[in-house]
C-alpha cells in the first residue's frame, strides 16, 4: 500500500506518517514546511519519500510521482498563532490545496481523507456538537480564513464524491495534544507545558473554569487510519468528549512536570472560543472508535518530549 | 471612471452594465458565457470591451488591460440548476475566482464590490436576516457548492482587507427578478411567466402559500451602485423585505400576461428551501436605499421582455 501523506511534517501529519511506516506502508510526504518540520520526520526519514510542495500550486501536486492507494490530506496552519500569521495561505491551502489533492486521488484512483476540523463548528450554540450541527461561523471573522477555508474543503471534497465518484472520506477533528507541538504555537498546552518546565508564571486566562476536551494524538491517528479503511464517508467527528477545566489542566502539567512555577491568572482575550465538544457516537459507531488514553498518560509523554526538546 | 463588471453578460451583470454605461463611464465585461448571454449586452454592445474568460483562471484575469477604478465581481452561476450542471466551476468561481479578481483591484488600486448572496445564510432559522445572522448550511449538501463558495469569498474578500488594504465591499443579494431572467433558468418567475405566454398550465408548487421575498432588478443595480459609491463595507444585504405567495404572484401573471393558462398545484420538492426574507436596516442606514419599483410594475416588464424575446 502506498500513501501520500499531505502536511505530513506536521504535528499530526508526522504520527500519522510513522503509524503507516509500521504498518509497512511506502509513504510520501508532501509539505512546504510553512508550520510542518523536518525533525518531527526524524525517525522515519530514512524510509519516507519528502516532497517540499505547497498543495495549492497545481503543477506542483501534479508532478508528484504515483501510484497512490491513499491521499490523507492534513496539510494547513491549524492553530490559531499560524493561521493570523499566515491568512491568505490558509485559505489557499484549504481551497486549491484540496482541490488538487483530489484531482491527484481521482488520477490515481485513490481514497481520499480530508482532515476537517471542529472549526467548522464555529462558536457553537449546541452542546456537545453531533456531525449533523451546522455551525455558528462569521464569514467575515478574522477567523474566517481557517473556518471557511475547511468549510469550503469539505464542499468540494463532497462535490468530488458527487461528480467524479472519488472515494472520499472528512473527519473533523477536535483539540489535539501531545508530543512535537511547537512551543510557539500558542495553545494552552505547550504554553503550560514550556512555562513549567522553564520555572515561568504558568498564565491561566480568566478564572480558568472554563474546559477543553483534549484528545491525544496516538488516539486521533488511530481514528484516522481506521477512518481511511472504513466504507464510511463522513463528516465524522473524532476527539475526546472528556472535559477537563484550565485550571485543572495548569495545576496537573505543574505537578506532572515537578516544577516550581507558579500558577498566575490573565484576562481571557475578547475572541476566546466557547468550549467545543465533540460529540462521538458515530465514529464509535462507524469505525468502533473511541480515545483510550488517559490525559495523564498523554501530559507525561508531552511532558517528556518537550523536556527532550529544548 | 473606469469599471470592470464580472458577470456582466449575466441577467444582473448586464443591467448593471448599462447602468454604468448610461453614467459615462468606461465598462470592461468579463464573463465565460458558462451562462450570461451576448444578447444580454446588445444594448451597450458598441459601448463595452467584452473579454472571455474564466475569472478562475489566474493567467486570464492577469491578462486583462487596466486601469480599473472599480471592479464588480457578480461572475457565477446562481439558480439551482445551473450550479447542480456546473458543482466544480462554481467551486472554482467563488474561490479563486475572487481572488483573481482581488488581486486585480489590488493592483489597479480599485475598489472592489463582492456580489454575496442570501444563500450564505442557508436554510435560516430567523427572519427576516440581519447580516449578523451567522447563517445554517450543511457544508456537504448539493448545494454547498454555491453557498460555501460564496462563504469562501467572502472571507477571502475581508482577508484581503484586513491584509492588504483592498478597498473591499460585500452586498448579499436577495431574490431578483426582471427582463433577461433565462426561461430555462429553472426558477418560480421565469417559469410562471413562459408558461403564461405560452399557455401551458402553470404549476405551483404545493398549496402556493409559502412566501418569497423578490426585488426587481433594477432597484437592485441602484443598491450596487450605492455601495461601490459609499464608505461601506459590508456585508450588507439587498433585497425587497415585501412578501408575496406564489399563488398570488402566478395569478398576478396570469392576469398581467392576459393568459387563459389554468393554475396547477405540483408536489413541492423534498429541499424546497425555506423563506428567506432580506432585514434591510442596515442598507437603509448606511447607503439611504431601499427598493422602490412595486411588484405589478416589475412583473409587467417582465412580461413583457420574456414576450418581447419569443
Amino acid at each position: 500500500m502506498r500513501a501520500l501523506v499531505a502536511g505530513g511534517a506536521g504535528f499530526v501529519g508526522s504520527h500519522l506518517v510513522e503509524r503507516l511506516v509500521d504498518a509497512g506502508h511506502e509513504v510520501v510526504v508532501v509539505d512546504d514546511f510553512s508550520t510542518g518540520r523536518r525533525e518531527n520526520l526524524a525517525a522515519v526519514s530514512h524510509q519516507v519519500t519528502i516532497v517540499d510542495a505547497d498543495i495549492s500550486d497545481a503543477a506542483a501536486v501534479d508532478a508528484i510521482e504515483g501510484p497512490f492507494d491513499q491521499v490523507y490530506n492534513l496539510a494547513s496552519p491549524a492553530s490559531p498563532v499560524d493561521y493570523h500569521r499566515l491568512p491568505i495561505h490558509t485559505l489557499m491551502t484549504g481551497s486549491m490545496g484540496v482541490k488538487n489533492t483530489l484531482d491527484l486521488a481521482h488520477a490515481h484512483g485513490a481514497r481520499y481523507l480530508l482532515a476537517s476540523t471542529s472549526e467548522v463548528y464555529g462558536d457553537p450554540q449546541v452542546h456537545p456538537q453531533p456531525e449533523t450541527y451546522l455551525g455558528h461561523v462569521n464569514p467575515v471573522g478574522p477567523r474566517s480564513v481557517y473556518d471557511e477555508a475547511k468549510r469550503f474543503g469539505e464542499a468540494m471534497t463532497a462535490a468530488y464524491r458527487r461528480e467524479f465518484g472519488v472515494d472520499t472520506k472528512i473527519v473533523r477533528i477536535f483539540n489535539t495534544f501531545g508530543p512535537r507541538m511547537r512551543v510557539e504555537d500558542g495553545r494552552a498546552i505547550p504554553n503550560f507545558v514550556h512555562q513549567a518546565l522553564t520555572g515561568r508564571e504558568i498564565t491561566v486566562a480568566g478564572d480558568g473554569h472554563q474546559t477543553r476536551s483534549i484528545c491525544y494524538v496516538d488516539d486521533l491517528v488511530g481514528g484516522l487510519v481506521a477512518m481511511m479503511e472504513s466504507t464510511a464517508t463522513g463528516p465524522v467527528n473524532l476527539g475526546n468528549p472528556e472535559e477537563i477545566s484550565m485550571i485543572d489542566l495548569a495545576t496537573w502539567i505543574c505537578d506532572l512536570a515537578e516544577s516550581g512555577s507558579q500558577i498566575v491568572h490573565v484576562p481571557r482575550p475578547v475572541d476566546d472560543p466557547q468550549i467545543r465538544r465533540p460529540d462521538i457516537t458515530l465514529a464509535g459507531e462507524l469505525l468502533g472508535w473511541a480515545p483510550s488514553t488517559t490525559a495523564e498518560i498523554g501530559l507525561k509523554a508531552t511532558i517528556e518530549d518537550f523536556r527532550n526538546r529544548r
